[in-house]
């Protein structure tokens, strides 16, 4: 955890919160702090700052808050997702949430096990406390957007090209295809295939809606390494 | 698993293998192969190539072997990790696999918890168990070297200026510092600091073998999502 981040459950006054769950045992176990001490901490959807602490007991801590700084800005993207297999899927949270992708969008494919969308880490607490997880991770208090799309042709064929519309649309995709473009200058949408990769339907239909397959080299990579990896590329 | 790995115990004949453990599992629960099947395998250290399954039982499998195209190229690089915590050094070491990392050297730094260096997953076997499944991911029939330094002054002062002649030195390491250069042409030196990051007396010390600091943004990443992100702007 390198940023605290703040619920607006939390404040009790304009500059005071009072913490009393995993947070506070996390201060107090991993940060050892003490009374008078400063940490980084941020407002869930606002600003960034830090806290000093007024007050330290066994079950709880009362924080004077001073927030002015701007979260670090989000990567000009819309990540488009086959659903991954569920303990993948938490770090891939996380994983979107560190490296600030600002918007995500869960699809289904041919090659997505039905089973996966029975998963209790779709629950929209569960995915915001992942979401959580990788912005303590990263320092940014602002929360992707996650859409999940349970079905992938009306998403493809009917919303997809209006998400494109402006970005240079990629699908990162195993095979003889140009290699993923460095350092680009403008919005992106990328699309990324479950294990086993898109089927060919799949690609055409990516590809009308204006997504071109790009690859990565001959390395099969794990979907959260992929992710990782494409986006270091792209920006 | 995209790659079937062979060990040279494996081999009852030039052509010829008996599998019995997690693979012929893997086998019959995941690829759900049936005799005359064909599947990708590698042997360890070797080429790559297919297999068809000539016989399967309940305890074993045996299947003949065709091996003859060579492993995906390795990149250019020596890694340099400050020993990551134990459940990270798992996933660390799959992560190097999978990316095509040849060399791997885990080093001791000041903000590296001490209890790390106890971890039974420091053990060769342990090493060796995620660098397969991080093949097995890629496709890659390659092991890494991983060279354990427990004492960081002596390798920095005594070994790293060795490993470093001739490549490109550099430091992930967040601040004010150029940003990490894209699609170099030449071999790497890389180190990748603990979490808390390198202290200013370590990269003093690694700017003396030859190592300069570079960083990948505002943004804390993670031991392994920093490795991905590192290898993939680099190369």
């Amino acid at each position: 955890m390198n940023l605290l981040l703040l619920e607006e459950a939390d404040f009790i006054a304009a500059d005071r919160v009072v913490l009393r769950d995993r947070r506070l045992t996390h201060m107090q176990e991993v940060h050892r702090v003490a009374v008078g001490d400063s940490l980084r901490v941020g407002r869930i959807g606002g600003l960034m700052g830090s806290a000093r602490v007024l007050r330290l007991e066994t079950g709880e801590a009362e924080l004077q808050i001073s927030l002015e700084q701007a979260p670090p800005a989000k990567l000009p993207l819309t990540l488009v997702l086959a659903l991954p297999r569920p303990k993948m899927l938490r770090r891939v949270f996380q994983t979107v949430a560190t490296m600030g992708v600002p918007r995500l969008v869960l699809v289904n494919s041919y090659r997505v096990e039905k089973s996966f969308w029975q998963t209790p880490f779709l629950e929209p607490e569960a995915i915001r406390e992942q979401l959580i997880l990788g912005l303590e991770q990263a320092r940014d208090s602002v929360l992707p957007d996650v859409v999940i799309e349970k079905r992938f042709k009306p998403f493809v064929e009917d919303r997809l090209p209006a998400l494109c519309t402006g970005t240079l649309g990629l699908v990162g995709h195993p095979g003889q295809y140009p290699p993923c473009p460095r350092d680009v200058d403008r919005p992106v949408t990328l699309a990324i295939g479950p294990e086993g990769g898109w089927i060919p339907y799949e690609i055409d239909l990516l590809g009308k809606a204006g997504l071109q397959p790009v690859q990565l080299g001959e390395r099969i990579l794990r979907v959260e390494t992929a992710v990782t990896a494409l986006l270091a590329r792209l920006f």
